[in-house]
């Protein structure tokens, strides 16, 4: 594990009129595709290394564990704002702390964190991290 | 194209929480999400050969038309039939009507039809239907 | 039912990686949320009546019919344009059409139309457009 | 916080095509639509307080925070059962526990917890359990 002090990047994205629920706000579960759909822009534009460079080489990366804090709900229209970082770099993988906020409070909606694992596409097995990907994602 | 009478099928499956939306009814695109499951099952059951089969051998289902309409909502909770029959078999597809009734009242909820096309996983191109495949869904 | 030439508008998204099915590219039901997300930014910022004016004012929107031609498929990270453009103004709502486009190839991803019946979010029934909302959306 | 054991309570359910993701196994945001699916199943059939009884009373179940470990993916077809159960109940809430399990192999998929918070659906904001609704709940 490395112990160094790692990037945070910030996406803005907005609400989908299909992720509201019953109760008028966000669902939920869409908390945890908003940090995925941020992650994935941040992994192309902050480090240089997209999911899809990921396929080509045969890896994928999914989700081993999840906590998620839910405090203030967004609701339709709403622009939010997802912060994440690395705080540690396994073997196999990686645990991502994230924050979502509201550009028009400046309040936190949710936070909490992701342990990604990488696997191998053939296999589905965890692989461990190459160094060319450990280089990439310790800025 | 073949011109025979087709079998239909009906399964049986509930709204889920995440189903319903700022309406307090189904979402409407679910109603798409709805038919597939129902067909995928009957793919399984009724016609003996699973969407799982097809993925072994090689090829997909995708969708090339739908057409919806939306009669009575679905709301929390409601339980749902979908019932489902092949209209017409193209050399690289096949057209299947639907139904989905709601059993408390036996009123239609939505109907209309799927347009589906045989792809290979591979190229990503439509591909022929094959002799036993032909056969197996000629029911 | 106006005859009018109506305007057009369009609106770029992104593909969200929750989006993406087992056949690798978007999900067939997520292109009527595509639709209705474009949809909603355009009644805020192209015709100045939100959907949470409509809200506000007691009234909603449901879907009557979609239909929806699947041409290209899009795939993870894709941005796309979605252009949406009234073709009649009935009594209880409207007829929408809508193409959506991959601005890499500038070819048609999807294309279809919508038919939107407005309704009262009290009696959840058909509700006659008031002639404020007609002269909003007549442009 | 009553210091009581309470029951668990197992549901069965089954896999949607459209919950598979681009890894050909269930997206994770999925497991939490999973718990909540069979969660309200047994409030209406195990606890007799249904959410459409919470509904009717005015009132709602926001989730409050959610952690959730990814064991075994489920894949496209697969049954799973769910089961949950109280370990606390609080002033305006609850925390409950939960496993999904696949049968087929008698392993587990996906456990954690979910601490969920009663509101007022008029405010919106938190509101104290009422002693009929702990009765219910104690069991």
């Amino acid at each position: 594990m490395t112990n160094q002090i790692f990037s945070r990047f910030t996406t803005q994205h907005k609400v989908r009129p299909d992720d509201i629920d019953m109760f008028n706000h966000v669902h939920s579960s869409k908390y945890l595709d908003y940090v995925l759909a941020a992650r994935y822009e941040q992994m192309d534009v902050n480090y240089g290394m997209a999911m899809e460079d990921f396929l080509k080489m045969g890896y994928g990366w999914v989700v081993k564990t999840a906590k998620v804090n839910f405090k203030r709900p967004l609701t339709l229209s709403d622009f939010f704002l997802v912060t994440t970082g690395l705080t540690e770099i396994h073997k196999y993988g990686c645990r991502i702390l994230f924050e979502i906020t509201n550009p028009k409070t400046n309040k936190t909606s949710a936070d909490g964190y992701f342990e990604f694992v990488m696997i191998c596409l053939k296999t589905g097995k965890a692989e461990a991290l190459t160094p060319p990907i450990i280089e990439k994602y310790s800025i």
